[in-house]
């Protein structure tokens, strides 16, 4: 597993070093600085992010992990050889186990039981995100299902790493950047990274940008991306 | 199949004699009236609907029938009799061949053709229906599948037949409630709900109110109402 | 379409002229042959098979039937575009409507109904053929599904046509012969080899064959072809 | 979780204490009796299984594994809940990380290695066996999917424990049995047994028994019973 580099945060997405994300990437500039440096993302760094809208979002997010394992149980589901399966099942341990304890933990400090939570209406942003990643597992093979399952990850990898060196007080916003920055998480992003490379090489050949399938992938990812943020909107529109 | 009686107004949604449905409707009163008696309908009824509104419906309501139908796909996958096969067969080939006609035919004549229509951007609203109906369908049981499906088969039925008698002079919006007014598209109507009773005998029994199920059933109802009613807000918020 | 050439018999599989296929079946060359010349062909031809195998084998085809149908409305669910969609929709209606009545009309004259064909044990080669094709589907991508559901088609297609010119006394056997060898079945063979080819393009690019997935397509291909020789096999062991 | 009694190996099945597995097994004695008491499963106790007939069910069973986790990652896609989520997310991982090492383990010994059974070819039971109950889960809800998991998980729990006091001789054997006796193995039969349960009062109702769903249901544990007959015998037909 390649070393983290957290000195150049300036090159932070291209430090996972996965060749077919920065492909990616590139296709989606826009939507992807409209996701990384929302409004809510710079107010959680700036600790200026009204409580409620934390906690709004907090809610919807635990919703949202639990159909994001869904989906990442679907990437088992879809794989063709024993290493893929490892790699997604033990990405499902680390949502459901590890990240999500995160929510649990914030929520029952902020009064909200795990039962409240898993009572709370999913917002329409948190549906259109998280079946839309469900529905292109199951429509496409194992790399369409990853282009979908990818902006969530990096893009919360790459957001920890940015706010990591942040000097906001907020204990309550600190705990969650740690969470993102830390070892853990990022060791999931090189994984996912590896995984994801490994698998494009499997589909698309080593030239994967001139597969017909490329523009598509790029297309959904961009999709997805558009979708987080849609997801931090929804913060404020119910906080 | 039951003779539709258009004579009786009052009594459309039960005219189509699913006691699931009747079940269903009656946890959702509230859902329902915003959906079947949203400001879209309402207007598109009096005529005064904005052109720009309904086309922007219009496109997005062809992305969203490709997708109904694979979810009717899906229900022959879910099926446990032939039957069960025919009967969901029968509504994708109405989908596909000929309820998406109206849309191909309406756009044609605006100017704009089947290839900008495969190529329109899809709304979130649009994203956040179909995929959950998907899923519904992939996490479930044909059950399941069946009780979000049935909130645009039937919702349309009852504003078709609600709209019918209306006295609006635009040709575009007539040949729209038409279609879904029509014979073709009630006689469907019928045989989703023969479907519906048919499943839920088999999977919750004769007395389907009492099985564990049945608030989970009517909850997800109510979440495709609910996706619905969004759907007829996008048309305002794109056109 | 393509004008279908019943003269020459001895370019019968290359007639339906899909580069894709003929990959595969050059790639499956003696798994073909034991499938298209299995004992069980070769006495149908000559109309010694024992009436009893023939019946048996019909049975189970019915089951296989539905499940066959259960796999194309997957390609639904797995289609990217409406052609797509509607190719697979117009071929889940000819195996439940049309093909499946060669099965439900012989075995009626038999004295066996629906109801009895329904009832029947699935033997273990029905299961493993249908159910390695359904999950073909869902780990894979739409290219997946169809080398798998390929063999059936054309495997039919191709000893319909091998067997046209038999003059084997059998009305029986004549009857499934003719279905088989028939312009709808035929033109039914024409269609899934266009999209066969259509999906390969947009999976693969123009260079099918170089593509890292194309091993494993065949292989896939060759897996059904065998569960296919099993199929014939089960015929004698029930029979 | 409840203690285990290897004291009273006569009550074995009924010690995993789930109704709903009693009731699937008193519908199924026959081939319970057939799967459980198997030649393969006696000679493997007495020690007189042929060492390749038992390397050659081995190497199947490896390949079994990999699609029977793929199974369970189907049951975190259907789950409603969380603590579903992590029963089904538990036993993956203790298949593809515990059990999988006794395969590989053994293999290794013997001289082939993890690419090699990676290459195996898959046999015709497995196919028919692991991919019956993918598309059982595909096909109907989290209940239908655990009713065709059950068969392997608390078979080889109860052949572990029949065969825990044999006084065979033969190391290689004594692994296996060791493996599926042990500590680690019998807990997760009764979390799967605890989640059997669970998930068939929120499908069912308390009175599992008299809902329309039960026979279909037992009859899924009964094939996927029979399909683990036909794995054993595979062994003798490969070995």
């Amino acid at each position: 597993m390649t070393e983290l580099n957290t000195a150049a945060p300036g090159l932070i997405v291209e430090d996972y070093r996965s060749r077919i994300l920065s492909g990616w990437l590139s296709h989606n500039a826009c939507a992807w600085e409209d996701y990384t440096r929302h409004e809510f993302v710079r107010k959680l760094g700036e600790g200026s992010l009204p409580r409620s809208v934390f906690m709004a979002y907090l809610i919807q997010d635990y919703i949202f992990l639990l159909h994001y394992s869904r989906a990442w149980a679907m990437a088992v589901v879809k794989s063709e050889t024993v290493d893929q399966m490892r790699s997604s099942a033990a990405t499902i341990h680390g949502l459901i186990n590890e990240e999500i304890q995160l929510h649990i933990g914030i929520c029952a400090r902020e009064g909200i039981s795990e039962a409240e939570l898993l009572g709370a209406e999913e917002a329409s942003e948190n549906i259109a995100y998280t079946r839309y990643v469900m529905d292109a597992g199951l429509s496409g093979d194992l790399l369409d299902l990853l282009a979908v399952l990818a902006p969530c990850v990096f893009g919360y990898g790459h957001i920890g790493l940015t706010l990591a060196n942040n000097r906001n007080p907020k204990p309550l916003y600190r705990e969650w950047i740690d969470a993102y920055c830390g070892d853990e998480y990022q060791r999931m992003c090189f994984g996912v990274a590896n995984l994801i490379d490994e698998v494009a090489v499997s589909r698309l050949g080593d030239n994967a940008e001139s597969n017909p399938r490329w523009i598509g992938l790029c297309r959904k990812f961009g999709i997805a991306t558009r979708l987080e943020v849609d997801f931090w909107s929804m913060g404020f529109r119910l906080g």
